[in-house]
């Protein structure tokens, strides 16, 4: 009810402060006999870790996963997949000065009016550490379907756009996931100058998932469209979220619509149709400007770390409809 | 399971095909002693019905709801309130016709895929009948939050633009909810060209929430943006959604957004900070073009229809998150 | 959250007061293409119903159900299949007289405090007809597990007393469902002998189910056991629960429990074995005694009719662990 | 839907195998400002840990908890609350030679039948010390509901019979819980004799609860009594639930029953009432006897050491409801 839960046939609960011992999960409904790679999990952690990206941030942060549930020699039990990464880099003197300091956009107010009480140490729950769970929920969701791919592209920073996707999404567009890897020197300067400069930027990514059965998604409230939009819009700085042609379906006659079944972005009735689906969400531009922002620990954008977050949330939100619709079939 | 239940502590369970018995839904969570009224309800659901809007449909539907239980003598009970809409118009050969006529943007295709069984005689579940079930249900939250307004406006239809939004908001902007009511009648005229011509159109809605208290919403998943776009997505037509300035956060950097907290559209960390909040979402225009358009069920543009729904799904996820918010505030 | 909702991939969500305009539930999670027999169902409804048990109440109750949704053809669509049936006998000048007459051991005052409101016409949510919900869940979720039977026994009733249950358990037992038939004109007599002289009796029921197969319920909370304990006590009248050999383990060494796997009920470690089950519940007597209970309406005893709800409530739980079971398996 | 989370408001969600890495818990629904001891949650786990009560086990277990979320500065931070206990005695030589010895009334051989796969160094998910997490959940439902006590007896063990429950139920009845404290040196040696034996009890157990507000329960399905039922029946060993006079009922005709408002065990129509609240519960005889159970770590009787996970169960479902029914009073 305090919304730690995300999915039903296949969730995760997450939990863990920013300032805390530890950011943690546990997986409940991962199927039982599926092969559980460390090395694979602790990959996934280190796309998400800063440090990755040169030019986005400078902080150290070790993502060592430690699974304390549901694994025995190298394969789920069936049982609830508990893991824990441990909070390293808790400067408490650091954030000292920040107690009474409610920054724009994020939630230090708002925590403070909800609950009465916050740790004010860091972001607490709010913070970008929480999304450390949803990565590790992601990588048991691929356990669940593992034909299906899911890979992110970030299609807008600052002057940086491009629209066309690329048709063979298997190769890897890391560090930045923009389409053009051609551009990759000139997006790396560009970031290492909005540091400098103290200042941030959001930007667009869109996602592309292949292989994805018809007959995902329920007809009513749990549309396949309907929990994507609820699993990535909960993630900290993402601001909109759209599917196939999104807002330009606002400008386009429904003779024109019509035309191409690809403008639906792969569901129709918010059920899977087979087809490519491709998911659309922007970002806000992080909140930290100025002086502190040029301090080492500040993305002046987010996108890079923020995709395998995306990915993952799509991925447990396939896998539980995956299992739920499993579990109707004759 | 089958995701045809929306809501935790205030919930609604729909059901009901389009060319069944008729349209129901189960409210729960609705607390005791709170005044009901018939009239109003009625209201509430005429503002969906075809024919109020002049131009849009020729359809005569007659939405008389019939209260099954969970009221006595004017006021609510506490338990669980089911209201009934009978099916009255159920020309089922007109129906026959499209027994295999798979209609792109809809679920037919998709739900024999899914079911391997419909009712081929029209939407079924995923008729836009089953937004019935949505107005009854944002009729009982508005009597859990009886000082929040809610009030959608139609931003975009065609050549008609407004960014806009009136800072009064109770004024009545109805049939088209245009913002500039000088335009009423060139709106009309356009959506009787629309149908003439058996074309159909999308476009954009922009809703604002007046009164909303600081703290609602939860720090993770269940984040206020995150179940209004569970909620808005789960419609039908519905292809986008967006908060504050939403897509625009592309374009700026960090520096200019943390200027204005408006841009955030009333929510921090996914908490309500007690500002209005804006949401956006954007229709695609609908699927049937073409001489069967022109026949006088079919509405050239959902929106007008639309908004009532999109107002009822916001009001249930405020009363529900107000009812959350209560059980935790000592 | 208010608890008129059971089941979770299975899932009865149930509706309406004993004198509103009727009964309800919304069966949500059947899978679709099973067949549907309104004759079957409207059966199952009149063992529940009164008339069946000569002698345990002359009042004269119809309960033809009306499908509102999720039938078609004669099939299950798959999505949620609402059944109303109407209160056809709402004499409210009957009970005018008992409005502020808060009966012990019924939710008369608990309600009062609970709401500080209530249909004071009758027994609002709390009466017995509201396991007519029960009984139409049962039917459905008996679609889904075709080969499992379930059979209600009455164990003990005042001085009818009866251990052994039959081996082959597809006979006939009703109206009573004694296992001695031999004694059916006994318990008739004794039950009209109670109701003339305004008495009442409580007793035991004992539940067979043969065909399930080892595997169904999980280790922790949802074990079978509990899941059956919430389903049955969850039954008006039901004031005791257990399963295999019950409280007499309290009086058994291990050594002796051990020897025979059938003392444990069909259940190891919570999950069933692929044995028999055997579940045991006692009912409480009839509040209602002396000159009142004379009158035309009021069962001496509760079980005969009690017998299917019991049943449907324990297919319920078998349907919706096996439908959890068949989504995690490879 | 894999049964590892209880109560919605107030939530436990568990997680470990016996012979993992440890044992957790994510108590979820804890309001903010509420005032956490360390010492006091010990406590609470020492009372369940064996080694306490002399003659049952000789194991040495050592439960300190490490708090790895939601709490700051000795206050609950209405975040989801991870308590992480480690396995300490992971002697897996012990076990290794119970591979494939599955023990009767034990979850071993339906485990494999369920999962396929299964932990074969001890009991896995089924073990005894996942209790721990429900002693921990009980802890924090206890800060909820400080004015409510809840006191377990056990009220028969082999020869030792007692009815009559202390009224005074603040008194300490550790380490048996048996409420004539005169028979305690009779209690140890018959326990120390059933261990020199080989030999294993069960018993009885009741609980009174007191200082429950009247209101709490729901009508339908998630009555008091059916969510206590639950609650005790998912603990590993008990075999019955009873609340009030229980299997009694079936002894006594109606118009003795109706006389005295106790024998409903605190709740009408499944809603507390105000009284003392009574439950009752059977516990088998634990299945390890003969040589095996002559060895250290098994217990003749599991009474004494359950009586805290009884009481822990029975606060969170309390704790539970509070909070639901705060969220519905106006």
């Amino acid at each position: 009810m305090r919304g730690n839960t995300f999915g039903k046939m296949l969730s995760i609960t997450s939990f863990g402060e920013s300032h805390g011992a530890g950011i943690g999960v546990v997986v409940d409904g991962v199927p039982p006999g599926l092969d559980f790679s460390l090395d694979n999990l602790a990959d996934e952690l280190l796309r998400r870790a800063p440090g990755q990206v040169a030019g986005t941030t400078s902080r150290k942060e070790e993502d060592y996963p430690e699974v304390l549930s549901g694994i025995f020699e190298g394969k789920t039990l069936g049982t609830p997949i508990a893991v824990l990464i441990r909070n390293t880099n808790q400067r408490s003197k650091d954030y000292e000065k920040i107690k009474s300091d409610y920054r724009p956009g994020h939630a230090d107010e708002t925590t403070m009016k909800k609950y009465g009480i916050r740790d004010h140490r860091g972001g607490g729950r709010s913070s970008g550490r929480e999304t450390i769970a949803r990565v590790i929920g992601g990588y048991f969701a691929s356990l669940v379907i593992p034909k299906i791919i899911v890979k992110g592209f970030m299609t807008k920073l600052g002057p940086f756009v491009m629209k066309d996707l690329p048709k063979i999404i298997e190769d890897d567009f890391a560090p930045y996931y923009f389409p053009d890897k051609n551009r990759t020197k000139e997006i790396r300067d560009y970031l290492l100058d909005l540091k400098k400069n103290g200042e941030s930027r959001g930007g667009s990514v869109s996602l592309i998932v292949r292989g994805v059965p018809a007959g995902l998604g329920e007809p009513a409230f749990d549309k396949l469209k309907a929990d994507f939009a609820k699993a990535l819009i909960s993630i900290g700085a993402v601001v909109s979220f759209s599917f196939g042609l999104g807002e330009e379906m606002a400008n386009l006659p429904g003779s024109e619509v019509s035309k191409d079944r690809r403008n639906f972005g792969g569901m129709e009735g918010g059920i899977s149709n087979g087809e490519d689906i491709l998911l659309n969400v922007t970002f806000k531009p992080t909140s930290t400007v100025g002086e502190k922002a040029k301090e080492g620990r500040h993305d002046p954008c987010i996108i890079p770390r923020a995709i395998p977050v995306l990915e993952a949330m799509v991925k447990i939100v396939l896998a539980d409809h995956l299992l739920r619709q499993r579990a109707y079939e004759n």
